[in-house]
């Protein structure tokens, strides 16, 4: 029997979409209801079967839902969240998938006035560099890490629902704070694809920049892979995790200064010892990960 | 019939035992024979059947080889090159693989007193991050491409079967400057290792590590796996390559300013645009590179 009759999932991409795929498997919900901006991406999920209907109004797609997934970039969250206010059944559990949660609880204090006992801030350490309902998949989530940032007013029950809502997926579910989740994320997720980023900018800013791309080699595509993630979803992270991600971008450039005075000092020594112990720690990190 | 006789790898590892393999498989030469520091690497390569013996001697390693492939770290090239002087066949041909081309020219002159009109500059733009010749596999060239640097006092024919060489394992080849390769890779490969490396080194710093690398997701193991790379040769490389590197660490960190700068000044529009430029010329360079 499934857990809860309707699922509602507003933005049904990748993640929206690839937990849709995972929670009808797991017959986790009754339905799925999708709601979104662009119909055509709606029909596609529809004829995927991805979700079962779809609304293009925010408040017709969670007047009967018992969770909420809200699933757009960060910069349209708090929109979303207004949009469904007065519309929610009481019991209805609300989430989102943010890369960044301190911006999405305060979008949520500015929709409801407060933040809602029934919002379980989360994020799910999954993805591709692809976008779209057609890029999902029932198995993205499988072994990966789903992060929960419960605040003190959260209520216990809804916190108990959401993790067992990712459980079913086939992630592993962990608790920390939202400013613990942000300087964590800031580290290992928006720095990397900062510097991805700017890297294929700058090749792209040489006059050979042609030749650049086309003597390069696996390692470049592995290193630049997150470079092809969707730019308005990381614009939005950039500006909702700025704190925190200048702190890091502060940090690296402290030691890329350490490390480019050892090249210009010819200091083969400290080049090594560092490149030494990054290897190791990458190569720890590397057995965690598989 | 094979093309050459005596093929000598000095430096059995992940390249010099792959490019021995490819040739081997492709019947280019009669014989393989190895030298290296290690005898216990040595053996494995014998015992592997990557090479027929191999000699711990140079002088010995070269005095019959048609053709020397160098295939040490950077740091290493010029005292290999100063031990095979008044030992090489007059016909014998000369390359390496080095990941910077100048400062093996430079080795070459110093070791030689000219650099000799056999010595043909090479460099696969292949590898993985794994080292060690039991990290090798025949088809790591395959599609690759390979450059090759020839001097104008190279002779042509040293070049033509240099070239010969690295098409029967499958690899296609290109001729530039010295220069323009070292600038090459000092964008395409060096910096993106040197970024990798520092960005692994950044968060081994941080005071929550052990958590970071527990959370990080897919796109931080494929951004880091070339920090998983050998240090000595990474050492030199950075060594080698100085000039070109600093400059291209000087043009990032420019372009770095701007993201940094678009970032606290919360300038959604201009991250897009570049998020948006660097997706494109990603997407188009990753369809090249499959």
């Amino acid at each position: 029997m499934p857990v809860i009759q309707q699922l509602t999932v507003i933005g049904v991409g990748l993640i929206g979409g690839s937990l849709a795929r995972a929670l009808r498997r797991a017959n986790f919900c009754q339905r799925v209801v999708g709601c979104g901006r662009s119909e055509s991406e709606l029909n596609k999920a529809v004829a995927l079967d991805v979700i079962d209907h779809y609304e293009l109004d925010i408040a017709n797609a969670v007047t009967n839902a018992d969770i909420v997934v809200l699933a757009v970039p960060l910069g349209a969250m708090e929109n979303v969240l207004r949009n469904m206010v007065g519309h929610l059944k009481p019991s209805a559990v609300v989430t989102d998938v943010g890369s960044a949660k301190e911006s999405v609880v305060l979008a949520a204090r500015r929709a409801f006035g407060a933040v809602p006992n029934q919002f379980v801030p989360g994020h799910p350490i999954a993805g591709t560099e692809n976008s779209g309902v057609e890029a999902s998949f029932a198995e993205l989530f499988q072994q990966r890490r789903v992060i929960l940032t419960p605040l003190p007013e959260t209520n216990a029950d809804a916190t108990a629902l959401v993790r067992k809502m990712w459980l079913a997926t086939g992630a592993t579910v962990d608790e920390m704070s939202v400013a613990q989740h942000d300087a964590m994320l800031a580290a290992t997720s928006h720095l990397p694809h900062l510097l991805a980023y700017t890297l294929v900018d700058t090749l792209l800013q040489a006059d050979s920049s042609e030749q650049i791309f086309r003597f390069a080699a696996g390692g470049f595509r592995d290193f630049t892979r997150i470079a092809s993630s969707d730019p308005v979803m990381w614009r939005d992270i950039c500006l909702a995790n700025r704190e925190a991600i200048v702190a890091m971008l502060e940090r690296f450039r402290q030691q890329l200064d350490v490390v480019q005075n050892a090249i210009e000092q010819g200091d083969g020594f400290s080049l090594k010892e560092m490149f030494v112990r990054a290897k190791s720690a990458r190569d720890r990190n590397l057995r965690t990960l598989q």
